[in-house]
């Protein structure tokens, strides 16, 4: 990697614990020298009309702006009239698919050893089109959308993945012997797709199947690719399996390129600003956000020095049993880069 | 149990390896002094248009005459115009309550213990409704339907269901963060329930975080209940937990106190007629159909035996680890009543 000029990226530090995580990503990321500097950006206190959110219409050119940027946990402020800030980065950024690696850290043991797999989750429609309404009093209905682009785009996006990081299989996670339209769409467009890639083996799983092979047996799988609420169902699966969404990164990947990494566990409130809280997911998805800018060293030097002080265990916070302060294990990570 | 005319049940030994089980259920009562006499119904080999389906007619009416049956697998036979057998049963029986007890079986090790919860799902509506269509091409939509009636319905019959079995706790899973009317309108309803048990708490628990939850630690669930699709994935989840689908029971409540018990795996084709199935779901879903009937003392009997038989291990299913034949552990378990 060649270029001088540091790489801007946006940076959310977000509510409850966010800044304390996100102060031990930076901390980390300028120990290993990784030539970013950010651009932070705040939720507002009022609705900004322009975004019908919480979020700044200046956040969100940022990210268009940097084209990358890391996210941690937002508390969607109560009340009616605006948008829910998750929802609104995805709309407003295009943010289609939704990539989160799960595996066993080791050292830390769960019920489940060696699991190694990729949710891939399409981010933009299905059941959160936001289609709702009552057809008469007491019974309402919601419309879950599937089209052809999006299908497309996030199963190319699955299969581009899957070639590009050496995996062997893609499935696709569905319902079409119930949705045969809607999930039956979705399975089509990943079969073209899959006829593109002769290379990846492509299978395809009914969801609640999926499930039960997932809890019963994870090494089945590899790369799943599936829409919108499968894949929020899954991915929070996948990551109870190796130990919870503290531990688990994910990264959205938005049209003409954009990643939005995100630590997606919640803003824990009632730890915040106690020196408590563990930086472990929002920094596996700052590397994440690294891969994405191929900065393939400082990568796998940080993601290194995570793992082997959770494996080493001298240093770990609370959520993990131990007795770590948040900045005794952001500085524990930093001796081991 | 007093009553010396015996109850007349219809069976559906179902396909593939069906009937195999559906002889060791009928063995077992058998022995075991069931005061049941069977009333065997096949799966058609023409579709009948009166249930638009290969669901003979008669098979349904003898159902809704004895007002309790039990169903092996069905495969719903290949090509077009003509309705899935499940879905039929669930529609023109209007079973609205799919029960599913999933506990740890003594002996038989997974890597969880001390499962004991009960899932409930709604099975008339929600995504199952049949109501899809495409926009324009490349666009294609699908109605979930939630009705006040049904939400209702089953939630009466979880909250009346976790008091008469001494249950604790009801947790209502949803999506209504996102679907706020649809799920919403649900989750209004179980707590409308709820209300009326006040002896029974009552939680609300969001379908991602269930899942995570579930595989972390089931021990924190005891009844769920939730609309037809989170049904159908999260009971075969926790059918992972302890083991899978050829081991678990289910039964079907309708309108009126119809109950059509069902194993739910699949017909197995690959090894039908060859003496190497496992009757253990399809015997099980005997048993809730006697506590159905209020034949406790015959269902405990008989599922000590299978319990019994399972946890002493010398007479296990191909399945299970084991090497007996369909008839020796239908033998076993005999000996065991
Ligand atoms: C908070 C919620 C709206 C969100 C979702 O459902 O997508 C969350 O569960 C996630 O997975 O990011
Ligand atoms: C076979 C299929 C239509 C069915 C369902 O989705 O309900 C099955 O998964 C079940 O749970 O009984």
């Amino acid at each position: 990697f060649f270029s001088s000029a540091p790489i801007r990226a946006t940076l959310f530090p977000g509510d409850g614990i966010g800044p304390e995580i996100a102060e031990s990503v930076k901390q980390i990321f300028k120990a290993a020298d990784v030539p970013i500097e950010w651009e932070e950006h705040y939720v507002g206190t009022e609705i900004d009309p322009r975004t019908q959110s919480f979020l700044t219409w200046e956040s969100l050119e940022s990210v268009r702006k940097n084209q990358v940027g890391l996210k941690g946990p937002m508390a969607t402020p109560i009340g009616k009239g605006h948008r829910s800030l998750n929802l609104t980065l995805r709309k407003e950024l295009n943010l289609y698919a939704n990539v989160r690696p799960c595996y066993s850290l080791p050292g830390y043991k769960t019920r489940y050893d060696n699991v190694n797999l990729i949710t891939i989750r399409e981010n933009t429609e299905g059941e959160y089109s936001g289609l709702e309404h009552q057809v008469v009093r007491g019974v309402v209905e919601s419309l879950k959308i599937i089209t052809r682009q999006a299908s497309l785009r996030v199963a190319e996006y699955a299969f581009h993945y899957a070639k590009a990081h050496g995996r062997e299989r893609v499935s696709a996670i569905h319902k079409a012997n119930i949705m045969q339209k809607t999930d039956g769409l979705f399975l089509k467009c990943c079969r073209e797709v899959a006829e593109k890639y002769p290379e990846i083996k492509y299978e395809e799983v009914v969801i609640d199947n999926c499930c039960m092979m997932l809890v019963k047996n994870p090494a089945l799988f590899d790369v799943l690719v599936m829409p919108n609420l499968y894949g929020d169902i899954i991915s929070d699966l996948c990551a109870g399996l190796v130990g919870g969404l503290g531990l688990t990164p994910s990264c959205n990947i938005g049209e003409g390129g954009i990643a939005l990494a995100e630590a997606v566990h919640g803003s824990a409130p009632d730890i915040a600003g106690k020196n408590l809280a563990n930086p472990t997911a929002l920094l596996l998805s700052g590397v994440s956000m690294l891969r994405h800018l191929n900065l393939h060293d400082k990568a796998d030097q940080i993601q290194n020095a995570i793992l082997n002080t959770i494996a080493e265990g001298k240093y770990r916070t609370a959520d993990l049993g131990g007795k770590a302060k948040t900045t005794e294990f952001t500085k524990a990570i930093i001796d081991h880069l």
